[in-house]
């Protein structure tokens, strides 16, 4: 453990190790972590800093305490389906976690946004409204998306709490139907600047997801590129014949 | 470059760092790559050498030559749709590319043998066919597979040519039609002993699949643990009200 002279608390510290642990893989879903008793034995901390390392392991969602049982390692994998339009925030819900939102950043543009996704050239016309954003379940980034949405469907969006579910937005707001969400799927790396945006103290596999969502034929209501942490997220799909 | 006393030729040696650059990034599809003049200049060698190294590249698939414009990067990016039923070898042949495979492993095992894919336990019935196989697509290794078929749909699987299309095999030796195939997709870094299956000098993040194939409402056909190499693939996906 890092006992240097940092001005950290002693809990905090505690608890930021065997984080990473469980992020190195080194404690699996389902294993214990460290008793109260051993975190006081191991790190020669008082019982009261002990406790706050486990209630902060609770809080930050890494664990699950089980009363008369233990505190376990949460399995923190979420499914996501590719073959379902349904945004971050219902994703988590469903998944029995708490989403939420920071805005990092935002801008309105007045030219052309272009990607090409599974093929196909993707124009959103502007003006549009770019935002930047990290998503979190029970306060742990899982995502950092760029989302790149059309004024024309929602000319004041950017006068909304961007912080919320867009998805909820577009249809609540605007009336919007969204009709088909294609996504392109490829893997990298997250390492140096990135780092820092997951808390991640070591390099992990991401999935990048390219999307455009329509809202009629031929009709982009928005794309964006996101970036979804390898070790928190599967993707599922079914093909049928 | 390693002019090391090593015994390979130096066509190879001279192939094998520009593949290196390509696998680096340092050299982008659609670029040049250095012409027979710059080779023979920058790594003193004759012209015969320099023709090898450049033919050597475009037989492993890396590069286009292009007459009396030069050889340049291929991309070597193969998109892989999640809502299809359908292999690899009709992936490839799709993307223009030529499949090939090579089998590294078999076992006749007759215990059952279970996954959870997609929140759904499957259980592949004993006896079955498991068979670890590499493939190729111009002779570049884009994906290592498991795959655990079973004997009660396919009795003397293990007496087909395993190096060819299962799914032909499946369609038309034992007259089956696959009616569903769910994919779990996760990322994996490739390295250590993954290195040397892929021929790669330094760790890439691949797509891990897990998937399960149905030739009846329950009936498991196959399972398959597969790994897709990240610098080569990506999944593509559609969604739809």
């Amino acid at each position: 453990m890092t006992t240097a002279s940092n001005k950290l608390p002693k809990y905090f510290n505690i608890s930021r190790e065997i984080i990473a642990m469980i992020q190195r893989g080194e404690m699996l879903p389902g294993t214990a972590v460290p008793s109260e008793n051993e975190i006081i034995d191991k790190y020669e901390v008082s019982n009261t800093t002990a406790r706050k390392a486990l209630h902060d392991l609770e809080r930050a969602g890494w664990v699950t305490r089980i009363k008369g049982k233990g505190t376990f390692v949460r399995n923190n994998t979420v499914e996501r389906s590719v073959n379902r339009i349904f945004g971050f925030t219902k994703n988590m819900v469903e998944a029995g976690r708490k989403p939420s939102t920071r805005l990092i950043g935002f801008h309105l543009r007045d030219e052309d946004h272009s990607r090409t996704i599974n093929h196909r050239e993707c124009t959103l016309k502007g003006p549009y409204c770019e935002i930047e954003r990290i998503r979190y379940a029970d306060g742990v980034p899982m995502m950092k998306e760029t989302r790149y949405i059309s004024l024309q469907f929602c000319p004041d969006i950017h006068r909304k709490n961007l912080e919320h579910s867009l998805f909820e937005i577009y249809e609540k707001s605007y009336s919007i139907r969204m009709i088909e969400f294609d996504q392109m799927l490829s893997t990298v790396l997250l390492e140096g600047d990135w780092l820092k945006v997951f808390k991640l103290d070591k390099p992990v596999p991401a999935f990048r997801v390219e999307g455009v969502t329509f809202c009629g034929k031929g009709l982009i209501l928005e794309l964006e590129d996101a970036y979804y942490r390898g070790d928190m997220y599967r993707f599922s799909a079914k093909a049928t014949a």
